[in-house]
């Protein structure tokens, strides 16, 4: 599980749930043990595991609690899924869907007692049309997967959260994943124009249309899209798909301060030009990039803009964009602009923006995830020296920030004398999440940009939503889920 | 009221309401007098009107059933808006909202003893953010003027329903319009971060956020959208804005079959090209400009793709749009393609697609709206010419083809004896349209693209949706309404 990339987003790489205990048969209550026999009977032994990997006991923000027990299903098709729910519904259990485990926020996590229901063995790219601009893909589709199929078409699929390699289509859609292309793309909502799902009580429905334009009744697609699992169970969906681009180039821009590169991000605001991917990481996060891979990429206080353009007239957007960056000769700015022509070494780039960041395996370390209005980054990344300041922590942050979407990442040197990775993490840093989450909504942001609530940004929906937002969406469960049955303590 | 854009726009011109009777007071129930006593004094005597302007009995498309009486309230701003539902609540009153009365599906029209809730009043931009790429608008700004408000600073609002100079920004976010540029810049929903609303019981609501990306709790500004205001009254609107273009360009393509032309958009499809605005104008359209301009654009049974690229490379785009069409020398597939660099002609060819279609006023005329799958543009320009034979009535139709919206307009020439502007439509043009309807349907598409259900398509909804989605759709509707008061009998 912890490639390079999943270290690249992982909140907190200790938390991976390796050394967490499994679920064992001998661990379940009568009721789910009765449960199994029966599914077991249904769908066959290899899709009911009473005594699971422990890779299931979590996801890579959080495991769940010691001596939870859980039945996991891993059904081969939709029917299955409606199987499952079906029974789970007549036996009032709890279920708790599971894509490919990649999530931050703990969406995945076990509830004790439930069964966790995997998405995994969905895995079939059911039609690829480019007349149309769709693809139809079931829920445990990998996300990268779909775009390595569509590229011999021409064409690919706009969503890229950074664990692209790892997360599923259907994990993705329930977490409304994001990425580093949204400003231009969008996030994940924006290329879904149909969904499958299977409700609480085991029926199939399905939702949208195949056309870009579909205004019937109310749009339960989007209103899916983000859920959590909460309201009912991507088992499929019918996406848009895009020509790939008939041109891309990297500029490099490099600030002296996070200051300038934030000042850097409203110039391209102002131009005409609108990146495909604008990437900001400051002075620390490219120590930690040396650090982690030696590459030599940090130089005392500056900070980098790393920015993909696309498409037509490649030339004349880099010219515009060099000229709204304040690039010339002599700069005032004391900003140096680079087209990285060279393909390898924007390769090169973008790989130490997606696998290097976070402090190393010597930290506890925590990863987090919060949107600003974009005109608001200076103060953010100001916020975030704060914090660290008054926290006696290391902070550090990337930025998507041509959509406002900061991940700071905040920690401490583990003791040499107790290197346990499996040690929970100081309470300091829980401290000055909190305070970073705050801050954000302070400057007008929200307390997640793309990772989701789950249940490790529980605690804080509160401080962003009323109590009327709140009781309308409980209501809204209702509407889905009388039961509660449905992925319950998380999200909403 | 029917201006150009109206009339082009407009499913039956004969349906705007002018000669409809209007309510007075007189007629008012003693529930709803006594209603407006109460809320002229909260409000005053020119908010509440027991007389209203024969306009506001209907929208472009259905006019009220003759005897409708109800009460009309213009609020001048949010709190006024939240006194109405507090009141109505209160009362039990049902309350249709209302934002500049150009729907086409009759979202609008009054029902019987009930509070028609203007929101005209509501037109403060309230700020516009070139930084963070955002405007907040009341709910009464008119579409087209929000766009003329920003291009000072250099930006625009993408949606543009052909409507845009009529309908309100509320309006547009009620329905989730489209219009010509959606392909591209998507529809309402794409451009839509945040709401304010008032709930049925007078609360006021914000949702969503002023940040690209935001992912707590449900979504309720996508649910929103497009629901007709049958959840809750939108007041307000966070909206995404977007740098104008660098360059925009015409191109003309005339092709000697509709299929041809249908052809040239799946060619389109497999390019890398993705215009801005695909427009196709099938060879009765063309004649339907004639007659009612004198353009002289129509010639035999030729069809038109009418394209605008925008961006960088505009000179690339119109290279690779011209060979995707097969322009060459010779030409096998006879098709002629011109790039318009006069923009005045440009301009001409746009401004006669928006304005120009349908029958005249010498017709009976129902004017549909319907999506499919863009592949399948060819099979339906065929079904709407053989629903035109088998019914014998005429019918011509443009798409938006590169989303496979379709608009067909089914005519019959009025009696010379009986030119009454008022009276209804034949049954056989009804009959004609619940053919479309069915028929788009089977070819994989949607009832409705961007004009809404309101309640001219009210009656095809178990077409489309499922009964667990139509059971669902109400629990939804309980959820936010549970009286069930605002926009009885409206699109759900």
């Amino acid at each position: 599980m912890t490639t390079s990339i999943s270290a690249s987003t992982s909140a907190d790489t200790s938390a991976v749930p390796a050394s967490a205990p499994s679920a064992d048969a001998s661990s379940l209550s009568p009721h789910l043990r009765a449960l199994a026999e029966r599914l077991q009977g249904l769908l066959g032994e290899d899709v009911v595991l009473t005594d699971p990997d422990p890779v299931y006991t979590g996801d890579h923000a959080v495991p769940s609690a010691p001596g939870t027990s859980f039945l996991l299903t891993l059904p081969r098709d939709v029917e299955g899924v409606q199987t499952v729910l079906r029974l789970a519904h007549e036996t009032g259990t709890t279920v708790v869907p599971r894509g490919a485990g990649s999530g931050l926020s703990g969406g995945a996590t076990p509830v004790d007692g439930s069964i966790v229901l995997g998405l995994e063995r969905l895995t079939r790219i059911r039609e690829i049309d480019v007349l149309d601009e769709v693809a139809v893909v079931e829920a445990g589709v990998i996300t990268a997967d779909l775009s390595e199929a569509l590229a011999p078409h021409g064409f690919f699929y706009a969503p890229d959260p950074a664990s692209a390699r790892l997360s599923s289509i259907g994990g993705n859609i329930a977490t409304n994943a994001g990425g580093l292309h949204c400003a231009k793309y969008g996030v994940t909502r924006e290329s879904v124009l149909g969904l499958e799902v299977v409700l609480a009580d085991g029926t199939l429905l399905r939702t949208g249309h195949r056309s870009i334009k579909g205004v019937t009744g109310l749009d339960l697609t989007q209103l899916l899209i983000g859920s959590e699992g909460t309201l009912a169970i991507v088992v499929a969906a019918t996406v848009r798909i895009r020509p790939l681009p008939v041109a891309r180039r990297t500029v490099l821009a490099r600030f002296p301060t996070v200051a300038g590169a934030a000042a850097g991000v409203n110039a391209i605001s102002r131009s005409p030009v609108r990146p495909a991917a604008c990437e900001l990481l400051d002075a620390r996060s490219l120590e930690d990039i040396d650090e982690n891979t030696g590459a030599g990429v940090a130089a005392g206080e500056s900070a980098v803009l790393l920015v993909e353009l696309d498409g037509y007239g490649i030339a004349e957007q880099a010219d515009d964009l060099i000229v709204a960056l304040g690039g010339g000769d002599p700069d005032p700015s004391g900003v140096e602009i680079r087209v990285l022509e060279d393909q390898a070494e924007a390769e090169h780039w973008w790989e130490l923006r997606r696998s290097g960041r976070g402090s190393g395996a010597g930290h506890f370390r925590l990863g987090e995830d919060v949107a600003i209005p974009k005109s608001r980054l200076a103060d953010a990344f100001a916020v975030i020296e704060r914090i660290g300041r008054e926290h006696g922590i290391r902070t550090s942050a990337v930025a998507h920030a041509g959509d406002g979407n900061l991940h700071p990442s905040l920690s401490l040197p583990r003791p040499e004398d107790n290197p346990d990775p499996s040690a929970p993490l100081p309470p300091v840093l829980h401290d000055a999440a909190d305070d970073l989450v705050r801050e954000a909504l302070a400057l007008g942001g929200t307390i997640s940009g793309e990772h989701g609530i789950g249940t490790a940004k529980h605690s804080w929906l509160d401080l962003e939503l009323s109590d009327a937002s709140r009781a309308l969406q409980r209501r809204l469960k209702d509407a889905f889920d009388p039961q509660h049955l449905l992925n319950p303590g998380k999200a909403l």
